[in-house]
């Protein structure tokens, strides 16, 4: 699958990074050229953010995805956003070079029947209550519509255990990748709910089979308006991203080169 | 709070029974008046199913609104039917007299919003993944828009257990009870996936604290279009009925009369 | 099943109530007294204290006992109380009318087997890991050496929900009813983790069918050395069984009566 | 902690592999040899089998520990196996390099404390209904008794979700990492359940941290008395040591080298 000039589901793992909200033209610009330089293909950044309670903070919206147009034309990165209803598609359509179905909408058949007819790449999350099975029924929402760009991504279940926020179902990686041509990703970092935990899930997710991950990084997570405990700093960012580099190699993968300017060779 | 001329959440239970689809006229006229007759105060149907995967039966959508019309109009008895997407609410609430949103749209905060700009009373419904207190977080949404017409109702979470196919969740009902002056109803029918479990679970629940209950009946489940292994005959619902009603008086609470010509007294 | 003079398994519902751990002989006659007032038919009270930690109470041990034999024969109530080795059996089951298993011993193969050799009833609890199946094969344990008074209980399970403890499964308890002969009893103190929960989970657990009940009770909840949350004072819990009786009556099942000097007629 | 002349937690990751059940001295001997010659420094083997069912093969007992004895004499090899009950621990101790306590009897704080006195290292596997501050807590009643020598082994937990059979907490070895100067170990075979699925969660435990592997080998998996669906053949060991020699690499890790012999170098 090509996203961009990226192969995805080949050799070279996919590399989402940003923060979880987007804030501001500054905050796109400092994060978006940091994960750039350590080897992110794509930024994301959500400009509709569906939160548990009307109260929080619910993303800058229109004005969310006027900025992360400036940001993709000024650099030619690639950018990740959601899209939370089908009154939106267009619009989001419009800027994304794809389009991610959050964990809370994975089971709104009418929305993922409406990015089916796009022509974008669909980025699947798992929601934290069904099951991989599940998740590849929905996915067939998308794919019976005739868009075939789908990549199921795996961010933590709900169990019992409270050590960390979600809990990361490797088992569920291995067995998609088993079972589907779709490539499969890891978002290490709303499982982890914690920073501290966010790189051994990645690596995990990796060794598990994962053909690219999803990591929120915020260039200041204490000041984050949402996520903040489990955000990377640009710095941590990097650092994960050596040390997963001769990880992905052992399995006969590889993650993208670093440049000097921000952007790739 | 009233519902037609019923007030949810005091003595009364309020009851609604019916098959989990629509399938047509006759269906609806059998299964209707014999859940009437056994003490229904509410009919229930689906026009448009939210199923796991995109080959299942889907409902018959609008065809199935206007069945549920007809009935309405013929009986006076009320009708409730989930409404899944913004774009079906005037169409929906047109008919409807409760507005359902299913589990899998509890956190669909786009669709509650809209719910909440509707004169209809809304029955949300938990999601099988989420806590109690998410429960009463996506009732804020609705309640923040003007409607505060909002009955809960639990359905059964995931677990690991599988003797029943979700877990029905009673600890929740006795804890929402305390925690919010809004109803809160039980659907055993989907917790127990069998029907043999459903009348223990409709007792269990109502002894929780639920102040009524949501039964799928179909005058032959056999040939059920969906949800066939757990719906009950009308004659078992009667049955359920009859068990619970001095269950209800032991508890201070009631159930509405039997008429013999299957309206109410 | 007879225990004393009480038929466990039919119309009448066993009532086993008091502290989780046996503190004093002041403590078993207040609590002793005033739960055999209510209805109680047994109490219970642990001298061996299986906890998480090393480093919390683990019980008085065979002072414990001690304490339980001497109340038990001067009041002629019947005792229940756990235990957690085979090198303790002999010791316990010559004092106790029931042995309890706990939740963390289901699985102890070596444990069943010797308490199927006693001529001693067993309550047998589930472990909060366990399905309802497992339940069921860890009685065989106890059935296969010859051992055939075996009661079930339901104590919750884990789950990810937190607004209770653990998770009362009910539906375990009407799938339990219909699967074996053996009674079920109901725990709602160790599910409910909150004493504020214990009376809805009791009436749901009887109206799943339960044969009994199980309940931590404590003469002054706010300092007992284990499961302060949850324990009813006894009053209390002469609350829950007068809000039992008329449900226990319309699910043509009955409770002890009460008597004024603490004894029954 | 050195195990023979093993440094378990250091550099070097201390791989565990055999049979689930002892059935005979060939089957040792097979599977020992081939499993040493891939890398393997100790071979595990059941003679007591903690089973669901009573009627399940319970294991060789004292036969199979004499079998043990005997592989052990000849060969030099270390052995690792399960001791089920404080009667057993002398005749368990006198055999085992490292005594296993098995995921059902995590919260059997006896056998715990009785371990504690033995003066040979614990494999302490974490209960699929325990969190992993459970297993910790668990781990203090082997340490306050003075034996420091507790391995901790992450083996999967109880979910909803069923394609695993159980679910491999990754999170809970980078959290114990985090928690606890004990080695970490993770068993991929019992959460897998099938055998194509164990490689990818052996790689992903160690990349989440883990200091060692337990993995079920058989030279006949389709006839083995227990666990047949998840146990590997000796060649698809051989080929999961040579895929993680790489990746073990990449973390700074190691594998001990494979002889032509089937010893070490």
């Amino acid at each position: 699958m090509l996203i961009g000039d990226h192969a995805v589901g080949g050799e070279e793992l996919f590399v989402i990074a940003g923060p979880c909200a987007i804030e501001s033209a500054e905050q796109l610009t400092r994060v978006g050229q940091t994960v750039r330089a350590a080897g992110a293909q794509a930024l994301r950044g959500g400009a509709f953010k569906p939160r548990t309670s009307p109260y929080a903070f619910q993303g800058l919206a229109g004005e969310g995805l006027a900025l992360l147009r400036e940001y993709k034309q000024r650099t030619g990165h690639l950018v990740v956003t959601e899209v939370m209803d089908a009154a939106q598609l267009d619009a989001v359509a419009d800027v994304a070079d794809v389009l991610q179905i959050g964990a809370r909408n994975m089971h709104n058949s009418y929305l993922l029947a409406a990015v089916g007819e796009a022509r974008r790449p669909v980025l699947l999350k798992r929601s934290f209550g069904a099951t991989a099975s599940e998740l590849l029924h929905a996915a067939e929402y998308i794919l019976a519509r005739g868009n075939e760009a789908v990549l199921l991504c795996e961010r933590g279940i709900r169990s019992y255990e409270t050590c960390t926020r979600f809990t990361l179902d490797v088992g569920a990686i291995a067995w998609l990748k088993q079972q589907t041509h779709l490539p499969v990703l890891v978002d290490p970092s709303h499982a982890a709910g914690a920073s501290a935990l966010v790189t051994p899930l990645a690596l995990a997710g990796v060794a598990a089979g994962a053909d690219g991950l999803l990591i929120e990084v915020h260039h200041d997570p204490s000041r984050a308006l949402s996520d903040a405990d489990q955000a990377l700093t640009p710095e941590a960012f990097a650092s994960l991203i050596e040390r997963l580099r001769p990880l992905a190699a052992a399995l006969g993968r590889r993650l993208p080169a670093v440049t000097a300017r921000g952007g790739r060779a």
